[in-house]
């Protein structure tokens, strides 16, 4: 069965408002996962929500997230099934954006979110070919020049996947939207741009000098 | 009463792992939630968890998070009591964790959760001032810069608040904590920072070419 091109949209990834904002388009799902490392899971702990930010990455229609055994939502999710509920959302911020009028500041965004149930992985493959992905999904190349992780290390590591099925996009870009009986007010109006980068890596403490920056961090 | 210099622990803001990273001091959690004004907040909606980027600002002991009247958490808070319990999230990623087993690889990162029950803002006064307060707080200096929000806008515009109570932050820092054993293989260790800014301001593409920019965006 071919792949569709978008997630099927459902009751609850039909936002509100600003409606002409959401997509389920899958291939821009992708590329806002791809850009972020760190998301936020949301899920229920004792009848009240909880939010923590977590590592994941995205192999094709899954993703994997990243904890400890001992951590509250990884074992709940390791528990019997049916695994745990979760929304699973990623944030990149774009830019600021300032209108003439306070009511129509705004921030330029893009946004996923993937409501779901969270599987604890039980196969040993999977669960080191998902560790690997995290790995080089922060940095890539890196799980090749490390050492990979023992069987007590394995065990010691939960790893959760998640299906992309109930998906969609939430973007906002470009100029603000005033009023036009605002476009005369004497205040600026526009976008300012945030910017990500790296720094220069910094050498551990302990690390042999002898031991050059590898060529996938220059 | 003297304000305390810590907020109390609670069964929930007790981590169950990597305690040593977790701090109830008031002051680094008001610096965490200072420095960024995107959180993601968590509800439960239909039974299932819910998570969304959110604008909020901090004044003094309470948060305020921006939205619309028709975006449903902000409903669900506006709702006759007992207002909507959430769980509220900010994070800042500081550095990429380089070890050389891949296990220890980790991300520095500060992170403030805020455990609570959200409550609409009624009361006019404390609305306008806390939509100036998010105004401010992404933009310092900009609600004075801007023309303030009519009475039409105001009833559009939902405010919610979120007393700081039952907060924690967790913090990584510094390198990576590599086995003893691992000291000597091959591969680089270290941190890889994160930069982040501004770019050049682009103003509106109906910006009268005039009007200035301000010298709170120089």
């Amino acid at each position: 069965m071919p792949e569709l091109s978008s997630y099927r949209p459902t009751e609850r990834t039909v936002p509100t408002r600003s409606r002409e904002r959401a997509s389920y388009d899958r291939e821009l799902v992708h590329s806002v996962l791809d850009e972020g490392y760190v998301c936020h899971l949301g899920f229920i702990r004792d009848g009240a929500p909880v939010v923590l930010p977590t590592l994941y990455a995205r192999r094709d229609e899954r993703l994997y997230i990243h904890g400890s055994t001992g951590s509250r939502p990884l074992r709940a999710a390791g528990a019997p099934d049916p695994g745990l509920a979760v929304c699973l959302t990623v944030t990149h911020v774009d830019g600021l954006v300032l209108a003439r009028s306070a009511f129509h500041h705004s921030i330029n965004y893009r946004s996923v979110v993937v409501h779901g149930t969270a599987y604890q992985v039980t196969d040993p493959e999977e669960q080191r070919t998902a560790l690997d992905t995290i790995v080089d999904h922060v940095v890539p190349g890196r799980s090749a020049d490390s050492r990979p992780a023992d069987a007590k290390e394995l065990a010691a590591t939960a790893v959760v996947r998640l299906d992309l099925d109930e998906v969609s996009v939430k973007i906002r870009t470009g100029d603000p939207n005033d009023e036009p009986a605002d476009l005369s007010l004497p205040h600026w109006a526009g976008v300012v741009p945030l910017a990500r980068g790296y720094g220069a890596p910094v050498p551990s403490g302990d690390l042999d000098p002898a031991v050059a920056l590898p060529g996938y961090l220059r």
